[in-house]
């Protein structure tokens, strides 16, 4: 079977969960599998057909399936998991933890059911906590559970900066660290366009300000859409996830990994610049903090351990 | 200003809408206006900085902004209306027809107000006789307001027959005429697989199920969502006609034409064969059509007209 | 292993063989081995480097790497056969068969060597010979030894009908059958544009100096060059069969397939419309002939017997 | 005529010139007119004919047609010159420059004949000189007359710190200054893996071997090569700069760009970063360097002016 077509279980049928599972298909990573809950299996069944059926126009061959059922996530290569409520008006935040802790336990036994030595990328929030919980369920090893938070902080700083400097995206880099949202660690020094530090090219005012609003990045569109949550920027950084271990292109990415003593951190999730390829992360990458962002990354974890205790 | 970027404005920023103008972005076709009433403002701009976010990850360079305000559309190059509203329960077609035909009047007059000498493609539904009302209120001439129905039809024809054969997408060819929805006139003797006539591959019995199947093909999606209605695919298909026009790639594309004296019809927006490109559609190509055929399409034809009748 | 990358293996760096290569990394198919005889490692060598060079800036990741040594295409998922020359002046048609049935054998044979299970594509002319050569040296079953020459044949015929029609290359298809050059024996009846035949498009006259000029486009273009034949296309034509094996697209593509009773054929490799998906040939595909397009497919295969006749 | 395609004449086709025209084309950035001198205008008509071919399989449009005449190339919004000779075993440095001057003469003032307000780049070496006789003798504006080094330096340099780290190229920028070749100015401070500098992951010793080796890398392709240069990096450089100004990208991009007080020079084509759009080199990017880097740069500069006194 050498010529296999790779098999991804997209679970989550939500705005990020469908887009993702079209920008697989668009770039024929593989056929998606499409999962929900029973009562939103239908509408799952009707996007993963409507995205299908733009297969021709768009020359993309993949096969896009929507369920309900883990039987038909048999044998997956690759699942991304999207599932679980946003907080609502008036939950608390250990509210939210304790119910998408449920989600995570319940989506992961399922998965490893079926698919019990498959890659497991998460995005639901709050991703380090969740990550960690679906590590512990799944049983998988560490470097095949990872969570995503950088690429999609990056991405909105790197479009801060563009706009600011009025250049291409494709040459601004940026570099994050630490949790998602406001406990993010954005490293601006080792952050460039078209590799010149953006410290020489826009003022510190500036860059705080460009900061402040990627901290606050995704709250902007929350606030902005009135009722729901960014979905095309989250979709498009997990697909770069996905893709770099389905093609083992060894990317440089920022991504939630579990730490056992990397930046003397033992036993969390925690964002962090590794290499991601067909072993999933390959390789955390440690870099030279100064004290200001060890202190930053500090926070950062025990934000997230904070959260863990919650954890049931 | 040899270079200048095209500038396309996307009216309407529903799930349609801000598809195209994702998938118009993430082509590098130019740069996006997605435009919506004064309510909608603040979602159509949360939507476009989500898009625009994806661009690093995706590379692609697309500025893509919100508005309700139509001074930013100012000297569009083409413009995409997929604005008003879907039938509701209870709701006369005639209901639909008038409130849609207020919409696209008061849509195209803001729209030709900045951009006097643009291309428009309609999306709306019924979407011959809006295609007609933008055409009426614009005042361009006739190959420069064009509808979508066709490219859509046969995307859906061409998923159902390569899901038939388990065979590429890319290798089946759908073909068309008429209006949208049940009005369809699908030509299966002018559809293939890897230029092999569909009737030689598939039993009459099965191509009549895969043609009612491409007839209700809005219908399942609606059932499936039970909340909406399809958008990847309506938007694939719409982007793919702008492309042709933008890049000037005279495609033989199915599009809704006005038409005087093509098959016999007059005064009438109906969908058939075009070859599009710069000029928008070019040409309308005539093929010869059987009894049956032509009956189809006249049948066809005089749905339109009834829809047009109501027209205020 | 799940996501190991392919291993691609491309014999003969000349023209062809180096283009075929670097199209194969644009599209990140695979990594790809650049073999050739010891005299031409460097060079090989050197190519591979070059389109290596031009990863960073086409935005592709693929190890291409140049040998004379074949132990370095061990495990190859996939080998593409460009080795061989071309008829010089003087040179007998018999002779060009047996040298390059020569390297044919010497080829074959390492190659099997090292990849005992791989799938082979062969481009060397005279093409169906040499193609039954490399089924017969390396003991693979039928539908993994597959030759090139109907993508080809019909790329040429749908450049020019799109330069006739001045319509884009993209909605033109084209259905050649036979073998390659003159024995080509183009189905005019089952190409179009749009959908539209073209018989009902381009007179008669024009058409038959269109399949003339397709059944002599290697010719047109080693007489323009006036040192060398095409490869642009050769290469372009490779890589999609390549492309529909490493995808498993089940694409409906011409392909010379070893015939065992399908058209009243039997032992011999011809063109013939095949299912190309992760099995190599998944099926050769019969299409109803009338007595104008049997006559000349069997002089077709009359023409390859002859050759086969010729073989050692 | 808002759709108009542009139009991209590519001066010389050789290597570098028809792998440029086919980059082009793939992208479809504009028709490409392929120009060669009276006696290769038949290949340069053939290689054009051979990637038109390519056309219908790779999914793109795009006229290429070859010519030796120049008003083939009437109101070229882009042009590429790479004609001109190779220095060859006994021929003087000096004898290059004069020859190649004559060519940039003779072609410039043919190309601005037919296209007075076209942008062009020059990829003739040697480059800084030849930028410069291209410019003085076009008057067009200093930014529209661009040379190409630093693009494929750095692709070079990028190609083996990816292989030395075993990760993507995706992820690996560089920088350089100065001239091609021997004089080029690598500045490995500026120079990142996924935005780490380069000196934290690679030790000195290692970097400077690679430094070292990408000053010589277009004569390590020379070299294995054994007849000819590299054709594949260069013309994929180029490539990047067009679609840069075509579709108006701001690109942070290396170039050969005119200096009139920046860096301290004055009144020569130098190496430095600039913002290349739609104007051309819309700014040049002074960045600050050390002492050694300046001194390095100087070293540049002089060697750029030795040439230039060989100017006729």
């Amino acid at each position: 079977m050498t010529f296999k077509r790779k098999k991804i279980s997209v679970i989550g049928s939500g705005f990020t969960g469908s887009t993702t599972a079209f920008l697989l298909a668009q770039k024929e990573l593989g056929d998606v599998i499409l999962v929900d809950i029973p009562q939103m299996e239908n509408p799952a069944k009707g996007k993963a057909l409507d995205m299908a059926e733009a297969g021709p126009v768009q020359g993309f061959d993949a096969r896009v399936t929507g369920t309900a059922n883990y039987e038909d996530t048999k044998e997956s290569d690759l699942v991304i998991i999207t599932a679980g409520i946003a907080r609502k008006p008036g939950m608390s935040r250990d509210d939210l933890v304790q119910t998408n802790q449920k989600v995570m336990k319940s989506v992961t036994s399922e998965i490893v059911k079926y698919s019990p030595d498959t890659t497991i990328i998460v995005l639901t929030n709050p991703v380090d906590a969740m990550t960690y919980t679906v590590f512990k369920e799944s049983g998988l090893p560490k470097e095949r559970v990872i969570g995503q938070s950088g690429v999609l902080d990056s991405a909105r700083f790197r479009t801060f900066v563009a706009q600011e400097l009025n250049l291409s995206v494709k040459d601004i880099t940026g570099f994050v660290l630490g949790g998602h949202g406001d406990d993010m660690v954005p490293l601006v020094r080792y952050s460039y366009a078209g590799g010149i530090p953006l410290e020489t090219l826009i003022s510190k005012e500036r860059l705080d300000e460009i900061v402040d609003r990627t901290r606050k990045g995704g709250a902007e569109i929350v606030n902005l859409l009135g009722n729901g949550s960014a979905y095309y920027a989250p979709a498009a950084s997990i697909v770069e996830m996905a893709e770099a271990i389905i093609k083992d292109q060894r990317r440089v990415l920022p991504a939630i990994a579990f730490l056992e003593g990397e930046y003397g951190m033992d036993g969390i999730y925690l964002g962090v610049p590794t290499i991601m390829g067909a072993g999933g992360i390959e390789k955390v990458i440690e870099i030279d903090l100064n004290e200001q962002e060890k202190a930053e990354l500090n926070k950062s974890a025990e934000s997230v351990k904070a959260v863990m205790k919650v954890l049931a």
